[in-house]
C-alpha cells in the first residue's frame, strides 16, 4: 500500500479503485480533508483558482480539481487529477477551463478511497444541465439519506457523501435555489459547500459554521475560500466570513445573501485554530499565528518548566514554541527540523534502516539539544506513537530532559465533521490518564493546555468568539446529533 | 485539439472534460467504437482480461478499463485510464484487480467526449452493491429514456448512453436479473452488453445481433469477447456466437441461458465483415480474411481492369487485394505502405510540410508503382477525401493509371448502432453518382462491389448467413426504428 | 531485465548504466542496430529529421536523438532520449533544435548497453568547438584503437566504438576534413557515418558499402538517410547511394565529393535485402519488396511443396510468401498474424499463462490453417527457437503439414558489421545439418534458398549488383579482416 | 525559459542541450551549486546515498545521481537524472546500484547548462577501468587546463570543469593515487571531491577548505557528506571535518589519511554559515542555527530599531530573526510566509496577474504586520530586486515602517569557488552606498552586520575559527589567485 501511494505520481494513468488500499500513517497527525475555492464574475477565473487552491494545498495533497463556467454561454468544463495543484494543472489544462466562474477543490482521502472518481468538484448532468459540487466537511446523516435514495433507485458513482446533495437537488421539483435550500436543510453536519450550475454559484456554510469559509472581493467579482491566505495569494480583499446557515447566490443579478437555517450557535472547529489552518490565515478575524503564539504563552503561564531551550514540532507548533519562549525567557531553539523535500514519492526507509538510525522526515538537531533540558511544544496527541517517536529522537540526540507541552486539551473524541480521526479507542487520551500518556511517550513531563486557557488564547483579549468553537473532540459536546455507531464517512 | 491528442500520453494526469475538444480526422475512416471482454470463473481473470483486451485494441485505442470481482468475497475493484491497454495497465495495477470475474473495455470516443469519465466499464453503487457495465454499440432511444430519467430526478456522471441501463436496473423493484431483462427490453439499438455485480456476470446481445459477441471456454470457466481473436489470444476454446436477444447469466450456479427478446431476424453489422473486425477473427463462423479475399475475387469477376499490378490500402484491404490478384493473375504488389509506428503522440506534419511532400502515415512505393497501371483495392469510401489523397499519392509516385475497386457497395446512410459515421450529407455516396465520385477522387475508374456480390462473398459457398446482415448503410433498411433527426450518441 | 525494458517509458527519468542488464529475446530475430538521417541546407531541418527518423524507426526502437546547427551562427543544440522518435521528441523539443543542419539517429542496443549515455548522436567539445557523430554499423578494430587511445590517456564516456572516431579527429593536428579522412582510413569495418561540426556536415560510407546510405535533394539542400523510405517520407528526391569509401563534405561552399579510400569491392549487407530494410526502400536501385517477392518465386522454383496454402511470417516475409504463391498457384492466406499494438511496455505473459495458451505477439489463424497443408515462408533461422515456436503455433491451430521455406541460405557465421548476432555456436545452421534443423523446428520439410537463387533474386534481371553483397553470414567470406576472438561491440 | 523549467518534470525524457536556455531568477538569491555524498564499506550503500542526498537536496534541486561499486567484483553502475532525489530514484533504480561503495551528487546549474550530460557523478572509462567523479565547488584554472588538454587532442562531453580532473588522471603514467595527487595539485580553486574507481574511493578538499566536507562512521564503514545533516539522517556518527588539502584514500586496506597540499590557511566559505548550509548542520563544529541566531543578536546590539515586531525572510533568516527578538525583547512574529508547495512545475503568475496582486512563493501576513513597525531580517542583498519586492509586500500588507537588517556585511565581490553570483556590476553593494541601497529597496532603515560582528557571531565565544573563513565576497581578499576576466564556470 505504501507502495501504491509512493508510486502515485509515476504510475497514475487513470482511475483506480481498490477497497483494500490503505495509507501508511507515518506520523499519526490528524488530517483536514479538504479545501475549497470559488470565483464568480472575474475573467480567467481558473488562473485565480490555480493560485487560490495552491494556497490551500495544505488542506489536501491527494487530488485537485476545478470546474469552470463561461457565464455568457453556460459552457461547462472541468479537470481533476490525483496530485498537487501544480502537478494536476499546467498551462494547457488551464486554457481548457475558460470562463469567469470557477469552483475548485483540494482533497485528502482516507483509506480505501484513493481514487480519482472521488476527486472533486464532483460533476453531474441533470435535468437543467451541468452541476458541479465542491465540499469541505462531512454530512453526518449522509448514510441514511443515501440508503433512502438508493431504495428509490438512485445510483452513485462515488463513495463521497457529497453526491447526496446533487441527488437531493435533482429529485426536487422546485426551482434550483429552492431545491438547494431544501437539500441543505435536510443534511446535518459540518460543511462548506460550493455549488455551480451553468449560470449560478451557490455558497453555503453549515448551521454552526463548523468549517471555515470566507468571502473576498476582486475586480468587481467575488472570491470564496476555505482560508483567508488564499484571498491574500490572489490579491483579493477580505470581506467577511460566510455565516453559519448562510446561503449566498451569485448569478447575473449579482450577489444575493440568503440563509437556509437560522443562526443558533457558532461552533467553528477548534482544530482549525490549533493545527489545520495556515498560520497566516485569519478565522473569524483571528490570525492563527497570533492565536498559536498565545497558546504557547498560556502554556508558559500554566506550566513553566526549568529548561535550557524551547523547541516546537515543525511546522505547526513553531508559533506556539516562540510564544512559550517569549513568555518564559527560555531561548527558542531549532531542536527539531523537518526535511521540506520529503513528499509522496519519497521512499520511506525500511524498518532495518530505521533501526540503524536512518531518519525520515523529522530529525533532532544534535548540536542544539545535546546535554540540554528541552521543552517540546506540540499541538495535539492523537495515538501517541508520533509523540513517542519525537521524544525519542530528542533523547537519542542527547537531550537530558524532555518536557512536552500540548497547545490544546486532551483529544478524546472522534470528529464527525470532516477531520480524519481514528476510532475513539485508538485516541490515547480517551484511554489513558495524563500520567499514563506521559509514560507512554517517554516524556519527563506532559502538560495539556487547559480548556479555559485554550479558549482565552484563541479569543485573545476579545471574548466574543470564545463561545463560537466546536470543542467536541475535547469535551464530547457535539453541536449536532451524531451517530457514534456510524461510519465516519467524509463528504469530500 | 490535435495538441490535446498529441499530449495525452504525456500530460494526462486526470479527468478532463471540454465540450469543445474535437479530433483531427487525418484519414476519414469509419471507426468502431468499442470492444468488450469478460471472464467468469477463472482465477487471475484480469491477466486474461489484459491479453484479451489487447487483442481487441483495434476496436478502440482511446481508453481501456477493467473491473474485477472476487466471487468468494464479492470484493469489487476497477481501473480505467486513457490510452492503450499496455499503457493503462502494468503489473501493479493488475495486482490491484484480484478475482475470478472481470469485465473489460476498449474505446474510441467521438468528438467532445475525450474524457476519462466516459471510459468504461462504467461503475456504480446502487442498493444491492456494485454494478459495472461495459458496452459495444449504441442505444437508439437512449436520449428519450435519459430525458425521462432526468425528469424523475436522475443525475448522470457521463455523456455515455450506457449509463441509462444502470439507472433502469437500479430503479426497478424486481430482482436483479428480472430488472436487467426489463431494462434490455426497453432499449432499442445495436449493442453487446457485459454487466457485472458483486456475484453475477450478465452477457447480452441486442435482438438483431448487430454487434458481434462470442463465447469461449477455458479452464472450466467462460470467456466472452467482441471477436474470436481475443479467445485465441487467451488460449480459450470457441464455443459459439452469442445469439440475438440472448441473455446469459453466470453466477455460482453456473451458466444459465435465457433471452430477453425473441429472435426475429439476425442482422450483424456488414462493416464488421468489411473493415472493423480483425482478419483472423471469425464472425458467425466466417473467417474475415477469407471473406475479404472472396470480396476481392468477386470484384475481379465483376470488374477486371487490365493493369500491371494490384495493391491494397493497408491494413484492411490487403486480403481483398490478394484475392483480386489471385483471381485475375495480375501480380499483387506493395504499392502502398503504412508506417506502423505512427500513433497518438506522433506530431502530424504541418500544412506547409505536407505541401512540401512530407508524408504522414501512408506512402506510395515509387519503385513499385512508377510507370505502372495500378488496381487499388479499398474497403469503403466515406467522405472521399482519403481516397483522393491515396490516389494522388500513387499518381505522384508515378502510377500511370489508378483503378479503384471498393469491396463493398456505396456507403450512403449513417449508422445508428455504434459506428462513428458522419452526417448523411457528408457521405459522398449519398450525394454523388459513382462517376462523380470517380472524378472527385481523381481515379481512372471506380467500381463498387455489387450488393449481391458482397453478400455472396461474405457467405462463401454457404448461403445460410446471407440474410443475417445489417446492410442499412448501403440500402437504408434499418433493422430497428431509428430517429434520423436525433443525435447519434454512442453508448460506449 | 525484461522488467527494465518494460518499464522504460514509465520510469525513465535519466541516465542509467548497469552492466548486468540483458534483454529477453522473445523472438530470436536478428536486429539491425541503427539508422541515421542527416540534413544540410534546409530550414527547420529538425522537422525533416523527425519525419526521416520516424521512417527509419524499424532500424532502432530503443533510443532516438538529433543534433542541430544553425549555420549562420554555428549554434549547436541536441536532444536525445530513450524511446521511439515520437516519444523522445515533441513540439517543444523540436523548437529547441533550430538550424538548417541536423544529424539524427535511432538505435537498438545490445545487452548491457541499455543506457542513455550511448544514445546517439554522440556529442563532444574539442579544440575547434562542437562535434556530433551518428553511426550505423561497427568498427572491427575499435577495441585495439581504443586500447591505444586509453594508453595515451584518453577517457571515454560511452561503451560505443563510435567514440574512437571523435578521439582520432581531435588528436590530429591537421585540419578537420583531413583529420577525418585519416581517421576513416584507420578504422576497419562496416559503417555509415554522419559527422557534424559547427559549420560542416561530413558523410561517409565504409570502403565496401556494407551499410546502406543514400543521398537525396530537397529545396536546394541535401538529405542523407540509411534508407530511401526516409527520403520519400520527407518529400526528398533520391539522388544516388553513397559510394563505398566516399566522403562527402557539405559546408557553406556546397557539396564536395571526395573519398578516403579507393573503391575495391562493393559488399552491401545481404541481410538488408532479406530482412532489415523496409520493403518500400530501394538499396542500390533495387526495391526490397520486389527483391523479396523474387526470393519467394525462386524458392517456389527450387522447392515446390504440394500444399493448400502459403503463409508468410509477418511482417518481413509477406512479400516472399506472395511471390511463392504467385509462382506456384497455391493460394496465399493469412495463416499467421502479429498484434501491431505489442511494444516495449507490453507485459509478456508468464510461463504459466503461456502454457495455458496465452499468445504473445504472434498467433496462428485457426480458421485459415485448420486441416490444411501449409507452406510457411520465413527470412532466416538464427537459433531455431522462434521457428519451432511458429511451426508449433500452426500445428496447434490444426495445420496438418508445415513446410518451411527460408528466403536465404543457412545463417552460419556471426556478423562483425553492426548486426546483433549471437555467438557462432548458438547459430543453429553452424551446428546442425538441414535435416537436423528440420527436426529441431518440428517441420515436415525445410528448404533454404540456394546461394545462387538468392543472388539472382536480389539482382533481378540485372546482374550488375550481384557481386556487390557481403554474404559472410552464409559463406564466411568477410570483406575485411575480422578478429573472431574479439567481442563484437557495436559502434552505434 | 520559465516554460522549460516548468515542463521539466513532465517532458523530461532524455538529454537536452540548448545554449540559449536560461533561468528565470524569481528571487535573486545566491545559489549553492552542489552537494556531495559518499559511502565506503557499508552494504546497500545506495540506500544510504538516497537518504544522504535527500538531506543535501537544498544544495541542488536540478539533478541527482549516484554511482556504485561492488567492491568484491569491481562491478560499476550508475544512475543520474534531472530532478529531485525522490524523483530520480525509485526502488527499482536503487536495486540497480548494488555495492558497498557509492558516490552521489545533487546539483544546481547555471544558465545554459540545464542538461543531463552535466549531471554528476561524471563517469568515464579509462585505461584502468571505470572512474566516477562528484564535486562541489569550482576550479579557477579549469579553462586554461581545458584549453591545454584540448590542444593535446582531448575531447570533452560536458561543459563541467570537473571533467578536467579525469583527463589529468587518465593522462598520467603514474599509479592512480599518485596521478590523482598530481592532478589535485595542478588545480586551483575551492572544491570538495569524491572520486571512485572499481576498487577505491578518494576524498579531497581544496587547500583552503573552501567547501565544507565531513566524515562520519557507520557500521564499520565511512560516510562523507557536504554537511553533517546528511550524517545525522543516515544515522552515521560524525568523526571530523575533512581538512584543507587532505586526501583520504579508502580501499580494501581501509582508510589512509594523506594530503596533496600543506595546510596554509583555512578559509571556509562565509556564505555557508550565513545562508547555504542547513540550520541543523555544523561546520567546523559550529551549529548553523546557533550561529545565525548569534548573527541576529549581534545585529540587535549593533542596530536596535524601535519596532513592534521582528520578522525573518523565510527560510534562511528565521533563526537570526529569533536571535534579534530575543536580544531586543521585540516580539518575533510571522510577518512573511513562504508557500512550501511551490516548486519547479509551479506556473509563475503572469505579469498581469502579479500586477493584480497575485502572490508567488512569498506573502506578507496582513493581520500580523498591518499598522506595525517591522524589523525585517534577511541574510544578504545581491541585486536588491528581491529585497525591494519583500519590503513592498510588507508595506502593501500595511506595515508602517520597515527596517531591514542583514546578517552579513555588504556583498560586493563575485565568488570564484562554486557560488552562482552575478557579475560584479550587478551586485548592488559594489555599485551603491548603504544609503543608496536603502532607497533602492524602499526601506526606512538598512543595516548590514559589521565585519567584526559577523566574525564574532560565527565564532561564538571561541575565537579559533575566526581566521578560518573566506570573506572575499565582502572584503575582496581571495584565498587563491583568481582571474577576474575569466568566465566563472562551475565544476559541478
Amino acid at each position: 500500500m505504501s507502495d501504491e501511494i509512493k508510486q502515485l505520481p509515476k504510475l497514475w494513468t487513470g482511475d483506480h479503485y481498490n477497497e483494500g488500499i490503505g495509507r501508511d500513517d507515518i506520523f499519526d497527525k490528524l488530517r483536514e480533508e479538504c479545501g475549497v475555492f470559488g470565483v464568480y464574475g472575474i475573467p480567467d477565473a481558473c488562473s485565480l483558482g490555480y493560485y487560490g487552491l495552491h494556497a490551500l494545498q495544505h488542506r489536501g495533497e491527494e487530488s485537485s480539481g476545478m470546474a469552470a463556467v463561461e457565464s455568457t454561454t453556460g459552457k461547462f468544463t472541468y479537470h481533476r487529477g490525483m496530485g498537487l495543484v501544480k502537478e494536476v494543472f499546467d498551462q494547457a489544462t488551464l486554457e481548457g477551463l475558460p470562463g469567469n466562474c470557477v469552483i475548485g477543490h483540494v482533497r485528502y482521502s482516507t483509506a480505501g478511497e484513493s481514487k480519482l472518481a472521488n476527486a472533486q468538484p464532483l460533476v453531474f448532468k441533470y435535468r437543467d444541465g451541468d452541476l458541479a459540487v465542491a465540499t469541505n466537511g462531512n454530512i453526518v446523516n449522509a448514510p441514511s439519506i443515501r440508503k433512502e435514495l438508493e431504495s428509490q433507485g438512485s445510483i452513485f458513482q462515488t463513495t463521497s457523501d457529497t453526491e447526496v446533495i446533487a441527488h437531493l437537488i435533482a429529485r426536487s421539483s422546485k426551482d434550483f435555489v429552492s431545491a438547494a435550500k431544501d437539500a441543505l436543510q435536510r443534511i446535518i453536519g459540518g460543511f462548506a459547500f460550493l455549488i455551480m450550475t451553468n449560470d449560478k454559484l451557490l455558497v453555503a456554510s453549515d448551521g454552526h459554521g463548523l468549517r471555515p469559509l470566507v468571502m473576498g472581493k476582486l475586480d468587481g467579482g467575488y472570491v470564496f475560500a476555505s482560508e483567508t491566505c488564499a484571498l491574500e495569494t490572489c490579491g483579493a480583499e477580505y470581506v467577511r466570513d460566510v455565516q453559519p446557515g448562510e446561503l449566498l447566490v451569485l448569478d447575473k443579478n449579482g450577489l444575493r445573501e440568503d440563509r437556509f437555517e437560522k443562526l443558533e450557535r457558532r461552533a467553528t472547529c477548534a482544530m482549525e485554530y490549533i493545527y489545520f489552518a495556515r498560520p497566516d490565515s485569519d478565522i473569524n478575524g483571528i490570525n492563527l499565528h497570533s492565536a498559536r503564539k498565545r497558546m504557547g504563552q498560556k502554556l508558559a503561564l500554566e506550566a513553566f518548566f526549568d529548561a535550557d531551550l524551547v523547541t516546537g514540532v515543525p511546522d505547526s507548533s513553531i508559533s506556539a514554541a516562540i510564544g512559550y519562549a517569549e513568555q518564559t525567557g527560555i531561548p527558542y531553539e531549532l531542536g527539531l527540523i523537518k526535511n521540506k523535500y520529503t513528499g509522496r514519492t519519497f521512499i520511506q526507509p525500511s524498518q532495518e534502516l530505521r533501526e540503524k538510525g536512518v531518519k525520515m522526515k523529522l530529525s533532532a538537531v544534535r548540536k542544539v539539544v545535546e546535554g540540554k533540558r528541552v521543552v517540546m511544544i506540540d499541538d495535539s496527541i492523537v495515538r501517541g506513537t508520533t509523540s513517542l517517536r519525537i521524544v525519542n529522537l530528542l533523547r537519542e540526540a542527547g537531550a537530558t530532559e524532555v518536557h512536552v507541552c500540548i497547545t490544546s486539551p486532551p483529544f478524546k473524541n472522534p470528529c464527525y465533521y470532516g477531520i480524519d480521526t481514528p476510532d475513539r479507542k485508538e485516541l490515547i487520551a480517551s484511554q489513558k490518564t495524563v500520567e499514563e500518556i506521559r509514560q507512554a511517550i517517554n516524556a519527563d513531563s506532559l502538560y495539556f493546555l487547559s480548556h479555559e486557557g485554550f479558549i482565552e488564547a484563541v479569543g485573545g483579549n476579545d471574548g466574543e468568539y470564545n463561545r463560537g468553537m466546536c470543542l467536541a473532540c475535547f469535551d464530547n459536546d457535539y453541536p449536532t446529533p451524531v451517530d457514534p455507531t456510524s461510519e465516519k464517512s467524509c463528504s469530500c
